[in-house]
């Protein structure tokens, strides 16, 4: 089936109900555009997943903050079309900002505990613009299944929270973080660096593996690890934290001690480019 | 089809999906039980617009606020059965809130500026709660079309707006106002009023009457129809207004000018007992 391009989200709707009357199983991935290899995989596993595949393509307004990069976030149409095709998609539904929030908008959906701390506190209505834009998603694509990277580890927690609260009758999927060659994680916003903040930015994932080799050396203490992790950040010159973190990986509450799966989160601006990355520890017992 | 009765959230998605395999039309009612005439209207109307007909009785702890009436809210579920049965009903969806708020949930849907001012302000966090039931019960039922009362008229004008925004595909419909034959609007809660009380309710009917035959007369100055609605709620000993007000119809935005058609809504304790009841009101040209 050759893929199908949708802008009108009544139209997206429309054969979204078609679908799930044939009974076909409906696989979603939403995405910003810009689609690299993380992209790719989540695709490829939807494809794996449902009878039909959807791509969302749509640069969310609300999720970001006033002094963000909504206006100067990357964008490629034709090219993310092109890998579409290549990956298999049936549809992408590509909308408007007008359509998606119409005159006089107002609702919004906001997962509390779990939207708090990391990007949460750092990217003030965020989640809530992350959950508000996916439950419309949801609404208009009737999915069966929907895939997200856990590179957005804390909006997939988010996710699969509202998912449970609100009583969606969709199967959620994280995906493993897709790296680079030299272990930069894949990022639509990776575009935005330059060479040499390209290799600055390689510190975000030693980071990660020198935690991970301390708690593989029998660290459990949190403090220190934190501290370990910041150090090695702080020496890279052009590289400023935003946080650095270490958080259950399933609550995302604050733990003292890694004694059980704990997220490593971290965000840190290489030049202007606010860039995150993470890992799940776990000690061995 | 007998009436069929499931506690379960799961079993209910389950055979809502079963319905909409088949190619039925899912018709909802969403209740709090002790089922009136009212109620009965909306069951009579889902009746003809749905090839099934569903009814979700649950007393939604999260709509009510910590001063109000969530322990003593009547019920009656053999009642309740019995009416749903005679009218037609095919699922009674009956939870336990416990299974319908489970450990960890934090998760909300809100309206803004549509849920401030009338119920919105004097009970804070009530339109929250019930967007949000609204919303998981909407995932669980899976309907076409959704019927609620004229009565809660803010609340009508919630679920409205909230169903465009989220992008539901629902269509939401509204059904008058169904009184006693001595023009008391049908309520549950009219089960709190004594005898006395009873009669001293009726001068809420009786002031949408008479304000409607201000703007018949061709008042159009929506403070001197106010004054004179308070001051004939205020000529009964036991009333006690809550809030008289006049709102556009559509927008619930304030007014001053009864131009077009206009909310008088009516919130009022009778004892302690509170009752509300609105009229809209449209002036000839």
């Amino acid at each position: 089936m050759p893929l199908e391009v949708i802008p009108d989200k009544r139209e997206m709707a429309i054969r979204a109900e078609e679908f799930r009357r044939d009974g076909r199983r409906i696989a979603f991935v939403p995405t910003m555009g810009f689609l690299h290899a993380g992209h790719v995989s989540l695709l490829e596993e939807g494809r794996r997943r449902g009878d039909v595949l959807v791509l969302s393509i749509f640069v969310n307004p609300i999720q970001f903050g006033p002094n963000e990069d909504l206006a100067r976030y990357p964008r490629d149409l034709p090219g993310d079309l092109e890998k579409a095709r290549r990956a298999g998609v049936d549809v992408a539904f590509v909308p408007e900002p007008a359509q998606m929030y119409t005159e006089g908008f107002q609702t919004s959906v906001e997962v509390r505990e779990i939207a708090r701390g990391l990007c949460g506190d750092k990217r003030p209505g965020h989640f809530v613009g992350v959950a508000t834009v996916v439950t419309k998603l949801f609404h208009i694509i009737k999915p069966h299944v929907a895939l997200f990277g856990e590179k957005d580890y804390q909006q997939l927690a988010v996710i699969r929270r509202m998912v449970l609260d609100l009583d969606f009758d969709i199967e959620v999927l994280g995906m493993p973080i897709v790296r680079e060659p030299d272990e930069l994680a894949m990022s639509s916003r990776n575009a935005y660096l330059s060479g040499e903040e390209r290799q600055k930015a390689l510190v975000l994932s030693r980071t990660l593996n020198l935690a991970e080799e301390m708690v593989r050396e029998g660290e459990r203490d949190a403090a220190r690890v934190l501290s370990a992790a910041r150090a090695l950040i702080n020496s890279v010159g052009g590289v400023r934290i935003d946080y650095v973190d270490l958080r259950d990986a399933v609550t995302l509450a604050e733990v003292a001690r890694i004694e059980r799966p704990t997220l490593l989160a971290v965000a840190a601006f290489v030049g202007k480019t606010r860039l995150i990355d993470n890992r799940v520890l776990t000690p061995r017992s």
